[in-house]
């Protein structure tokens, strides 16, 4: 897996900041997380093609989270993309675009799929045979949801040693990978465990941005392997925190801690603070393996 | 007047280029015209202040002239903004603008007013005692607006000397340079022209961008100061420009001509050429006084 900042920071752009966006690539997807305004330069500064972008996954309808949408949108259509675009984001998501796109008098020259969500529930809203996408409902001013991206278990790794001294046939390749024994023409059963290597444990990959400090949804990211959380706010902001729904960074860090994740990355800060390494020492008080996103940076799990 | 340039290109924000979007100040006004995506960017870089802003001119309802318009809508709201802010532009502006408010649950703490435009007559849609705006009916591929900026006559400029030669009271020297004459006691007139001197001729400008290329509106621009003129191509790919019913740098020097303007600014560049220098050199040798806009460029006249 592998995340790109696109942008990290909340509410209005700024000269050097952005709001939020990201592109995971995990088993060949190239998933683009939330486009604030201006995502589509940042995703050119970052070198990420935009033919390589096929699903979309909008948190909430707060600007600094999707008003980069429709230029998106819009510029694929001028650069000619015909492959399908997938959606994904809240009710009211397609209305707005469709409104915009109508007015313009020019719609996508490729086929534009709306999956629009409304329930409060997780549910699973992409799968195919390497990936599975998750919702999180998070609790912010609007409806809101973070995603869950989970890789599904690999192919078993053929073990060529094992292959050759069994003089194993080509034909059972296949389903050796898929993990089951051989059984030789004279009735000899070779367990598949001595003929391939486990494959790399599948990983995870949950974006939870924004939310007010709450449990309600650490049963769905228990055990993710990277937790990126929003902390807008360090504590001593924890007034303006709750009262505009979002997460300290100790909050942040409690629950990473609480879904047991192995890594949580930090974003969505406020551009009130003179550094963000705040955020960094006030989560790694509770939770030692944090990390703090910002634009540009790349991560690699 | 001075003018500042945030953008000039045409179609998708770049790494290095902005789509429309400038800022004209005149007597006192802000007029920002155009708001593409990102724009609130540009304001910031470009060091004009949100709260000069006022006035809003949105020219037609395309991503490259208008998608920046909720996100600095959104921001204003963000930044506390109290004062009044007006919204000039095609009829559907404000479903836009107000359905996505509605969606994010943020309706603007300042007043927001919208003045929608449906005709296809020149209109005057702004004016005080320092400034007229009239709108420019264009044609393109939607319903789409230029707009012209003219000056009133200032006030005559008193002339300290005279007044001084005939002992005028204070009372009269508002009505002195409101151009009347003064009546001595003794009953002898002083005309006004010895008593002050001209103010500075009133100047003028036309935005007219995007356009196919028309002579339907020289009547309203005719005699213009300075004109910016879309250009989006050179006539070697005319047959695009007319296509997709723009101009070439050709044309808009022919209207600048045949305007009688003082000066022309080229701009609305698409971005397929190596350098916009050409766009001059095509324009120069129609209508000499052409001058090229650019990002971050600042013209005073």
């Amino acid at each position: 897996m592998k995340l790109t900042i696109l942008g990290c920071y909340a509410a209005t752009p700024r000269t050097f900041t952005n709001p939020t966006s990201q592109v995971l690539e995990i088993r060949n997807h190239h998933f683009l997380i939330d486009c604030a305004e201006a995502t589509q330069v940042q995703l050119r500064k970052n070198k990420v093609r935009f033919t390589q972008i096929n699903h979309i996954f909008i948190s909430h309808l707060h600007g600094d989270h999707f008003y980069g949408l429709i230029g998106l949108i819009s510029s694929f259509t001028l650069l000619n993309r015909t492959g399908d675009l997938h959606v994904y984001g809240p009710k009211g998501i397609k209305e707005i675009i469709l409104l915009q796109l109508r007015y313009a008098n020019s719609y996508t020259g490729y086929q534009l799929f709306f999956h629009e969500l409304e329930s409060t529930a997780s549910e699973v809203i992409f799968e195919d045979e390497k990936v599975v996408v998750k919702t999180i409902p998070l609790k912010h001013r609007v409806y809101t949801n973070g995603y869950l991206f989970q890789e599904k278990p690999a192919e078993r790794k053929l073990d060529p040693d094992a292959v050759r001294k069994y003089k194993i046939d080509i034909c059972y390749f296949q389903n050796i990978k898929n993990g089951k024994d051989v059984t030789l023409e004279d009735g000899t059963v070779i367990p598949n465990e001595k003929l391939s290597f486990d494959p790399p444990a599948p990983k995870s990959y949950a974006f939870c941005s924004d939310t007010v400090f709450t449990e309600d949804y650490l049963d769905i990211i228990t055990g993710v392997d990277v937790l990126y959380h929003e902390s807008t706010f360090l504590e001593s902001e924890a007034h303006l925190s709750e009262r505009t729904m979002h997460c300290t960074a100790k909050q942040a860090a409690e629950i990473a801690l609480k879904a047991r994740a192995k890594q949580l990355i930090l974003g969505h800060f406020s551009t009130r603070y003179d550094s963000i390494e705040h955020f960094r020492e006030e989560a790694m008080a509770i939770f030692p393996a944090t990390d703090l996103a910002d634009d540009g940076k790349i991560f690699e799990f």
